[in-house]
């Protein structure tokens, strides 16, 4: 198998953390750079015409693209310990704060980053207002992660799940819009802190 | 169980849908009034601190909230086919086409409503020039969607999925941001008419 792949996007890391979660061996990591474009040339949008890392090209070609359905897909394809749940309900509950932690955190971080940046101004508008809501809205879900961590050692309840992956790589790359996690988030530290004794956590 | 929901709204739509398409019954409707607030109650939001419609609120009294997490859900809980796919490959292709849906169409058409008609201004701050971004993001996307559809009969491709559903419920709505899927979209409008021809269509 092969990885499109970008060492600073938060997109990308969610399937690496995966892939060293679970040892999987054997991917050959490509490098895309998207200040660059290179996300945008014919050749990867062959790939994936949303033109996006991360891409995982499976060894009879097929090209799976979306953060999400690769890392499910990673984590039925092979053994290593499930991080999506074993019962229906579990798999149910980590679900629904896997999509919290993407729906909520990773896209309105990565949209802040792109709308206040303008990294990305030779492809998309950005918008300043809408950056600075986007900051907003993150800072509105930090108190509901604080509770949940406060009550639960992990994201999603007791397990370490997909849940916390997701999450790790929306609040690490929100410093880009100037979010750290401070002393008014003392479960979510505690958490931090937990995820960086993972060997995942430099993947 | 119980589903809170609202009858204008694009994502509880698709958890109406799966229930139909899957035949599940007895499940109660709690209507919830949006323009209202009635989602932002201190009951609702102790079903759901994201204050978010659906919420399916298990017989156990769990809650559980995210959309794409209920659908999941209810197709593994239940018999009656599978809107998620069988083999760990038909899986995978699936969740990308419903992943790519769900970000790329739902979640464009959604922001392009609020951002444009501030039907939420009591509790956001509409930004016009961003709902105009994602009405064109979202004109990005159906040429993607209409070439998929060109060369398979449903949007993952050979079988009826979670991804038509995800998709019928954001070009559906997408007619309150003035999109409408004409001429230009052929194989589009091939699609729509056999959605409809589902009984699941008007849940
Ligand atoms: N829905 C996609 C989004 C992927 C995405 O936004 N990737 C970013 C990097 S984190 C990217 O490729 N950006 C390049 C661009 O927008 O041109 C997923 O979940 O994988
Ligand atoms: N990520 C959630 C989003 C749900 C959502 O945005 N629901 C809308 C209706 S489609 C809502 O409740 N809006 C009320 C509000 O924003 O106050 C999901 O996938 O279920």
């Amino acid at each position: 198998m092969k990885l499109y792949d970008n060492n600073q996007a938060p997109n990308p890391r969610r399937v690496r953390m995966v892939l060293a979660e679970k040892g999987i061996p054997d991917v050959e990591i490509v490098p895309i750079e998207l200040g660059a474009g290179g996300n945008l040339t014919p050749e990867f949008c062959a790939k994936n015409p949303f033109g996006k890392v991360p891409v995982l090209e499976l060894d009879d070609g097929f090209c799976l693209a979306e953060t999400g359905a690769i890392c499910r897909y990673l984590d039925e394809r092979f053994d290593g310990g499930s991080l999506f749940g074993k019962t229906v309900e579990d798999r149910a509950r980590i679900d629904m704060w896997d999509h919290r932690m993407e729906l909520g955190l990773v896209i309105s971080v990565a949209m802040g980053f792109q709308h206040l940046s303008g990294f990305f101004k030779d492809r998309m508008t950005p918008v300043e207002a809408w950056g600075k809501e986007c900051v907003g809205n993150v800072l509105k879900i930090l108190p509901i992660l604080e509770k949940q961590l406060a009550d639960n050692t992990w994201v999603a309840g007791s397990e370490f799940s997909i849940a916390d992956i997701t999450a790790i790589c929306a609040i690490d790359f929100a410093r880009v819009i100037k979010i750290r996690i401070g002393d008014e988030y003392p479960s979510i530290q505690r958490w931090h802190a937990a995820m960086k004794e993972r060997p995942s956590y430099t993947a």
